[in-house]
């Protein structure tokens, strides 16, 4: 850079301010930006803890869904037991944050990975997951070599076949393997059923919920009939955490998107149990009107993902979003003039997960008010 | 972190190390990460270099496909003109990293982009589109506060029907309120047609491209008979270039993925020319076996998008990418044993521009050995 007078960060990079402060109004964001409406988001967090808590079940809130060290903290502050992330590497903002109790809700494979996870060990109270005898070895010798010690859950497959295995005897010949390991503790079973959370209606999640339960519960007597105790049997997604919760049966809940919803979500039918709201929002702006009835924004597939559909845009019934690009978004209007060149639009994105994972900052508002800027720590972490 | 032997960064993260070092087999690499093969990407640079020579149009290569200046610097000292970003905090890493012919070509729209554009002007050689009247007199307004100078190219719709105006009367105005305006100078016509790029056979290709090299002579045509100098006519991508180039209206050529591939460009018939090699890769390591006939990889929505379709796996006949979660590749094995459990894969994704904008590095590798690591420092600059 030429001139003295443009700033710069120390690494000489010129400087891009952050795209609000607070104190200012959210319509005077810079675009796009992801942003969390702070009363929605806490009415969430209250509706899925007391949830937990009159069916006497532990929530560990997933943080896959949002990367968030903030997110979970105010979690924790209303009763959560602990957090779950997915890769050893996402752990590490929420551990730098004093975030202790993760369970990895996955395998953890490679001498890598392995070898990062007996560095964080001793710092934390993590659990991981397998479903292979030689990934228990891989673990055990992992945690030996670190002088770590790690809780180890044997993953069943309740109905998804993904992960886990399908198979009692596999199973309680995975937790044997795990007590007779070396710097392993058994720790129970992790029962995830990924497809059932956005079975449209709720009966059919509840009937494929309640063949869940009952073979997670078969898992469980296996191990009982052989003599291994299981304190935890965890699992449950927002589409499942109702009936969950209400089995009996899984002592503790993964859900995550249900802090924020999704248009994904949004399409389920919940039949008014478990009502959520929209909190998170991406905020985008009209940058070209030229062509009649259509506007073009400036948040496409960078911004936003569609695997799970188009983004919607919020209360605006006139407009429809009709079509994702890189860095644009094609809205048709439906009646009326249609937005103004410059106009900032909230869209809600389709699915969460992978959306947290494109914006590394998260602008936290009340009433239309910018609060908070809180950092995506942990984005971009899939190590 | 209770532990003074976890390593952390100074701002007390605990550490994660590369995912793998200069000098150490690809093969090592901790997953997932995005690898590129250095020999087939300086093959695919040199192809699309030699062609623009050889049709003596300037090459322009778009950076919005990777957000990687290493990547830029050797297109730039194989010949490239300069090159194109799709937003204006994109510019910032390759500004710093002194690659400072830049054409925008895009719209810029709204305040806080507006002051960002003035503070790097001086100091760059920018360009932007407009498409509106009223972002006419914005830019000029930015650039009289920040006492910069601007080159602004009108966009046209040449058949995509996304941004630029679609008729000739509307380009000579906007030309001529660029010509009328402090701080502004009118830099020519960006006439890129998006959907083309797609089409799966080489003769639908030429035919379309063909229209719109005629409609993009008739928009400077009329801005010759009102007496505006058209010095630029910009456009073209990867699917395009070939006819963009050959048809003697267009300039510069602003094709992008050409340096890597994809599966959709992948799946486009070449028919022979312009022939290109996959240089981008998605590594990712097998996690779990335990369902007879699949395997699961540790890559993702998280890691690639499928908005284009699948990934799929690098030679690997015997294998079929048939689902993507958040952060699990699902993969079917078609014949023999399938892979074992830690083995690491090469994917080809299906779409390199969102899949890029996933990633902090890129791996560079020549011949099986990682030669460097280079940021993807533009990554989630989106504004």
């Amino acid at each position: 850079m030429g001139s003295s007078d443009t700033p710069t960060c120390p690494d000489g990079t010129p400087y891009l301010p952050p795209p609000v402060l607070p104190g200012q109004p959210l319509a005077s964001v810079d675009t796009p930006a992801l942003a969390i409406d702070l009363d929605a988001f806490e009415a969430n967090l209250r509706t899925m803890q007391d949830w937990a808590d009159q069916h006497g079940v532990a929530l560990r809130p997933h943080a896959k869904a949002h990367k968030c060290p903030q997110v979970s903290l105010r979690q924790l502050a209303l009763g959560a037991r602990g957090i779950c992330c997915q890769k050893v590497s996402e752990t590490l903002p929420f551990i730098a944050a004093g975030i202790l109790d993760i369970h990895i809700s996955n395998q953890v494979v490679g001498p890598a990975k392995l070898a990062l996870l007996g560095r964080l060990a001793p710092n934390a109270m993590l659990s991981v997951c397998v479903d292979h005898p030689g990934n228990v070895d891989a673990l055990s010798a992992a945690m030996v070599q670190a002088g770590a010690h790690l809780t180890v859950l044997v993953e069943v497959d309740v109905g998804q076949g993904r992960c886990g295995v399908a198979d009692s005897g596999q199973a309680v010949a995975l937790a044997q393997r795990i007590q007779a390991a070396p710097g392993l503790t058994f720790g129970g079973l992790q029962a995830y059923h990924g497809t059932v959370q956005h079975l449209r209606t709720r009966a059919e999640r509840a009937a494929v919920c309640a063949q869940a339960a009952e073979r997670a519960a078969a898992f469980a007597q296996a191990l009982r009939d052989a003599g291994i105790v299981c304190e935890r049997i965890t699992g449950g997604g927002t589409g499942s955490a109702e009936f969950d919760a209400a089995s009996g049966i899984y002592t503790e809940l993964q859900a995550g998107s249900y802090a924020f919803m999704d248009g994904d979500y949004g399409a389920n039918d919940w039949d008014g149990a478990m009502a959520f709201r929209h909190s998170l929002f991406l905020m985008s702006t009209v940058m070209s009107t030229a062509k009649p009835g259509r506007a073009v924004l400036d948040a496409g597939l960078k911004s936003t993902t569609i695997e799970c559909g188009l983004p919607s845009v919020y209360e605006r019934p006139d407009l429809k979003y009709i079509a994702a690009n890189d860095e644009h978004g094609v809205v048709t209007v439906r009646e009326g003039d249609g937005p103004a060149l410059g106009e900032v639009l909230k869209l809600v994105p389709s699915h969460v997960d992978p959306t947290f994972n494109l914006h590394d900052e998260l602008v936290a508002y009340r009433g239309g008010m910018v609060a908070e800027i809180w950092p995506i720590a942990a984005r971009g972490l899939s190590r």
